[in-house]
This record gives structure tokens, sequence and C-alpha cells, in this order.
């Protein structure tokens, strides 16, 4: 909708978005999202981006990652900006709200504002973040720690993908890369008021509660680890079972320990992704390495978690004749988001909304943002299954309207 | 060496040749070998063949699928045919020895036999068979399946590859492929007199007895099954560990149940490749599809292995709320080799071979050669540590010459 143009309804605004957005990245086989940054199908989400800001008349900020903010600053609307949005690239064959969703509904939250006659008093900025789902580069939030400094381009500038291409090669290939020796974005975050994003629940609580919307209260700890495990390749014919150095009994026997260690403490621990070197059926493996993603519910829990698995899995290695090291990718401190600005949403002035308060085991770009200082909250809309990160993700059109609702609702709370 | 020079000596002719092939298709990174079917190193492999076979005024045969048989027929040498020879391809990350031993044995023993002024009564042959490892498409002798009619090309043309190219698009992009619906080579086999295959053993049986050259009695049965267990994708960290239906587990139980349920046993079971899908690591799987390489000392046990696996794997998958299923991709039969060639070549008559007589738990194409009712046997060479199908693979070049003078023996004996 241009910004000369009269609002024409919340479902056929939002849902043409979500139907321009629908065939991007989109699997034939399985249904699901394969939106990796710096791809053909992110250029074109990053397309379709530009051209919704320019359409509504905002104007578009970009920097050397492929981040984007798009401004809504009329006249009068000075001193610190409040930001909204969320990102478009997905995990490898994931849903098509997780991410678009909150940049969808940023957008439509301006439209519905501006029907409303809302005219803000601080400017707007609807941001997306890339690579929040680390799909590409192992880092999750890459670039929303990169702008704010809690990764070092020196850091990540040489990160490889599967295929070994380099991260500053990667940017090249499509036209972008940081200017100087430093990634950040300085005003993004020093000039900021608030920070709001919009997410489908990854889980069941609203299903439970009832509500189409609720609050995040803040982010578990959580951290992504990768165990490499090194045996001795041989002949799977010829080899007595008792003559091996199989890493790959070494892997097997850490991630059953590893999901029960996380059942029992009542945490998260997932082995969602192997590599298997040299990977041919004749053959024990030299090498296996597997990627442990861990959450829980305060920062000691989680490190006993780790602690526990590693010690499992170094025992594990003695018995097989393996060497074992587990190193720390990344590792994200429990987010607490801004209690304040969450009661704010959860119970605004106006009695419009009344949202419950949630926490949620997911790492998001507003935990990074918290991180970096600026008071920031999380909408969630109800996701019936609970499911994410899969092609069955969902959610209702009205309960993604209601977020639209409480999320203008928040923006103009926070710009009136 | 052409036929018209003198036999310079086995170091010499034999190390040549092996120097030649020792950069083919090998990895800068781990030293060991890439020399799949249908690639640039395999046809490499293929021409250097061409050219020792020219170089010898040996008759070149081929077909198809890119099977060769550079054939020695003199004057003379009329009736069936003695086959000898091996393959050359390799596993992914193979070593050196197994396959182009045979293969560079069988030139040099024809070298040897001219130089002791040998004329054979019977054509010799030697044979180099395509695809025997299956790194490519999974199917363990393929070229000699195929030339024996063990597997129809029907069958096995729509065989895809792991970047999910069909056989018959791989072989017309090497600019081969049968001409007609089959792939067989009737004559190869219906006009054998006997086939003799020499390999690096794969085992530690020759270390143990102090000899440099033995004599296969049979080949265990084995066979290979593809498991896919299907589970329910999901996030990482919002999904309780209770509600998750993760395939990931089913498998690892399942690899560590067939180690123990064949160390038990005193039989085989490996799980030494491993595709997860989406293979992310924020994400549950939805799928993990993994191969079982099993062999057993007679074909009940091979069976009662993999129905106890199928039975355990199959409990697992109840647990998890998974799917399970395990199908048999290949499964080759017990061979035993002709027992009157193997004494012959145990205890030849001229005294000149001692060797011991040995079982074997990998397959070769010696083994189809045998099921398709050709007199078979096999001559191992001594594996200092017995590591095969790892860069680690490795003969002393002294018992290399052994063996070429055992095979030498044999193929004079046979052609007498």
């Amino acid at each position: 909708m241009g910004a000369g143009e009269e609002w024409t309804g919340g479902v056929s605004g939002f849902e043409e978005m979500w139907r321009a957005l629908a065939p991007v990245g989109r699997s034939g086989e399985s249904g699901g999202y394969f939106r990796q940054p710096w791809t053909a199908a992110e250029g074109e989400l990053r397309a379709w981006f530009a051209e919704q800001a320019a359409a509504r008349g905002l104007t578009l900020e970009t920097d050397g990652l492929g981040n984007a903010v798009a401004w809504w600053r009329p006249e009068g609307a000075t001193g610190r900006h409040v930001l909204t949005g969320s990102h478009l690239d997905s995990v490898l064959d994931g849903g098509a709200f997780d991410g678009p969703l909150g940049v969808v509904s940023a957008l439509a939250a301006v439209d519905l504002l501006r029907d409303r006659g809302h005219t803000p008093t601080r400017p707007i900025g609807i941001a997306v973040f890339v690579e929040e789902e680390g799909s590409r580069f192992g880092r999750a939030c890459l670039g929303s720690r990169l702008v704010t400094g809690a990764t070092t381009w020196a850091a990540a500038r040489e990160l490889r993908d599967r295929d070994g291409v380099r991260l500053d090669d990667a940017l090249a290939a499509a036209d972008l890369g940081p200017t100087g020796d430093d990634a950040r974005w300085p005003s993004l975050t020093d000039d900021a008021h608030a920070f709001v994003e919009l997410h489908v629940e990854q889980g069941r609580h609203l299903v439970d509660l009832g509500e189409p919307v609720g609050v995040a209260s803040g982010i578990w700890p959580h951290g992504r680890y990768r165990l490499d495990v090194v045996g001795e390749a041989n002949h799977a014919g010829t080899t007595r079972m008792e003559d091996r150095h199989d890493p790959m009994l070494t892997y097997a026997m850490t991630a059953l320990a590893a999901a029960k260690q996380a059942r029992l403490a009542g945490q998260r621990a997932t082995f969602g992704r192997v590599e298997v070197t040299p990977n041919g059926t004749n053959a024990v493996p030299s090498r296996v390495t597997a990627w442990l993603d861990a959450r829980a519910d305060s920062e000691a829990a989680l490190e006993a978690l780790v602690a526990d698995i590693a010690r499992q899995a170094t025992d594990r290695a003695g018995r097989d004749g393996t060497t074992l090291t587990l190193t720390a990718e990344s590792v994200s401190a429990e987010v607490r988001f801004d209690p304040d600005l969450a009661a704010r949403i959860a119970a605004g002035d106006d009695a419009r909304a009344d949202w419950p308060l949630l926490p949620t085991q997911a790492g998001h770009d507003a935990g990074i943002l918290s991180a970096a200082g600026v008071p920031t909250a999380m909408l969630f809309v109800r996701n019936p299954t609970g499911i994410s990160h899969s092609p069955a993700e969902h959610a209702e059109t009205a309960d993604c309207l209601a977020g639209v609702e409480a999320l203008a609702d928040t923006l103009a709370r926070l710009t009136t």
C-alpha cells in the first residue's frame, strides 16, 4: 500500500503480502522453505522488502551484510527511534512463519497505524536482520550480532558454509560486504528507544492458554557446540568389532545420553546435524562431526547439562578408543526482556490488550538487541500445533491479524 | 613394458606402474583416494589401463559400462580363457591397494611369464570391473553383477548417486552406456576356464601367520540394508523432550545395538554412512537414513543378525514415535571358492608355493564370478596393519612381488 493510499483492511493487506512471499525458496518436495542468506531466494526476499518500503514511502537503509531498516519518519518524529521487524531467512526445510511473520506484521502494523491516523512522535524502523537462523554459517543471529558488536567482523569473516565458501566471499558474490574492518551499525542500537519483535510461537503455551497473542518474558540461555569424534577408518567387513575405533558409536551414545539427560533435567538437547567422513557404507568412518544444540532455564543449568553430556561422551570415547572434542561455537546468555515494557504491552492502559507473559527457549534477534542494552519486547502469535522449524509450522490468519493489532497498539503507545 | 621389450625385473616394472597410479584421484588433505566410477579420476585410470594393454600388445575389449579386458592371446592359445585382474575404483577416501594391486600385479605377472618364456595354451585376460566398491551408486560389484546378469540393467539404470544423477546419465556423461536393454557380457563367463583375483588382504591373518601370500577359501555372506527412520521436524529449543518424535535417537540406538549384537555373535555390523534431513543444528530432524553393512560366517547367522538389529530398532522406534523401514539393497550369498583350484594354488605341484588358506569377510568381483559358475580363486597379499578402506591401507613391495610371482605361477599352471 502506497503512502498516499487508504488502508484497505488488515485481511487483504496482510494476505496480499503473505501470498507474495509464499513461493519464494519453497521446496517442491517437502513444501518447506530454504531461504539461506546470500542465496537467490534470500535476494528475492530482500528485493521484495525494498519494494514494500518504497510502496509505503519508507526510507530504506541497508548495510554491507544485507541487514535493512525501512524508516517511517514523518514530520515531527524526532529523538530515539522505535524498532520492530524480524528476519526473512529460514532454517533448512523450515516453515513460512518463523521470521517473515514479524516483517509482514510490522509492515501491516504501519499500514494500520496510518489508517487509524496515528502520527508517530518518534521514528519507527522496520528491521530485517540477516542469517538469524545460522543455517548457512552456523552462527545464529549473525546479522544482529555483527551490527551490535556481539560478534566481530574479524571473527566472522572467515566462517565457512557447508560448501567451504567463506562468509566474505558469500557477501561479495551477493554484491555485499562491510566497507571497513567493522560490521557494526552503532546508531541502530545507540539511538533506540525500544525494539519490539513479533514472532510465531514455537511451542504450545498460547494454545493451552486459549490466547491468540502473548508477550515474552525472556529467552533461555542456549548454545551450539560442535562435537568432533576421530576414530580409525577401516574395512567394514574384515575388521573385527573388537579391533575397531569407530567414531559413529561414540557419537551415537552421546546423542542418546544428551537426550536422556535433557529429559531428566527438564531442559533441551538436540543433535540435528551430523557429518560423517568419508560416509561410505562399507568403511568404518574416520570421523563423525555433530552439533549439539543445548538450552536450559538458567545459565548454571545449561553449563551442568553440557558438562554432563561431555563427561558421558568422553567416557564412551575412552571405551571406543576414539578421541573427542566439544567446542562451543556460540553461547547466548539468558535474556530477560524489559519487564516494564512487557507489562505495558501485556496490559495496555487502553485496555485493548490483556496478553499472557511467557518464557521461550528459542533465540531471537530480540535477545541480541536486549543484550546490547536496547529495551526490548517480543510478541508471540499462537501456533496451533506448536510445531516450528518444519514445513508444518502454522498460524491462523485471524491470530496473525490479532498480532498485527497488538503490534500496532504497542508501536502507537511507544510513539505517542 | 612393450611386448617386444625384455622383462627388466619385477621391482622396476611393478614400481613404475605403481608410481604412475599414485597421484590419480588422491586427496591432498587425507592422502586417501577418491576414484569413484565415471568421474575424471576413474577415466584417467581407464586410460592408463588401455595404455598398459597397448604397450604390451594386449588386445583391449571393453563394454558400455567401462568394464575392460586386456587379452594375451598368442598363437596356439585356444579354448576357454583364464581371467585375472580386479578393479581400479576406490571407496571414498580409500587406500591405494584395494583393487589396483590386483590389476598391476596381473600386468606384472604377464610380464614375468613372458620373461620366463611361458607361452600360454589358453587366452589370458586381465579384467578391470567397474564400481566394485559401490561407492557411487550403492551397489557393490555393480560391474561384475551386470556382466554376469546377477543384476539386470533394467533394475540398475535408474539407480541414483548422492547428487541424484541416474546411472544411465552418469554413463552417458562418460560417453558410455549399454547399447541395448542388456548389460551382459556372456562370453566372459561362459567361455571362462578360471578366474583368479589377487587382492591386498583386508585383515591380519597373514601378519599373524607370518606369510606374504595366502589363498582365499571363501567369502562370508554379506549385505547392505538401508535404514529409513521418519520422525517429526520441530524446533530444537521450544519442543519439550517428551513431545518429540526424533529419528536421530532411533538411529543412534540402532547403531549401538548393531555393533553390540555383532560383537557378541562374532559377526560384523557397521553404520558408516548417514544422511540427515534437513541436517540443521537447531531443528529436530524429520528423517535419518543410514546404511547397515552386515556380514556373518553363514547365511543363517547373517539373517539372524539383521533380524535382531531390526527387532531392536523397531522397538526403539515404537518408544520414539518414529516409523522405521529396513530395506535390503544388496545381499550376497556365501561364496565357497573352487576347492580344487584353491588347493592347487596353495600347494602347487612344482612346490614353488605353500600358501595358507583363509576366509574373508570382504566382497569381491571374484565372488560374483564364482556365483556365475566360473571356477574362481583369490590370492591375498599381506597387509602389515590389516587396515583397509582407509588411506592407511598398505602392503610392502617385497610382499607385492611375492604376490606377482604367485599369480604368475598360478596363471602358468592354468595355461600349460
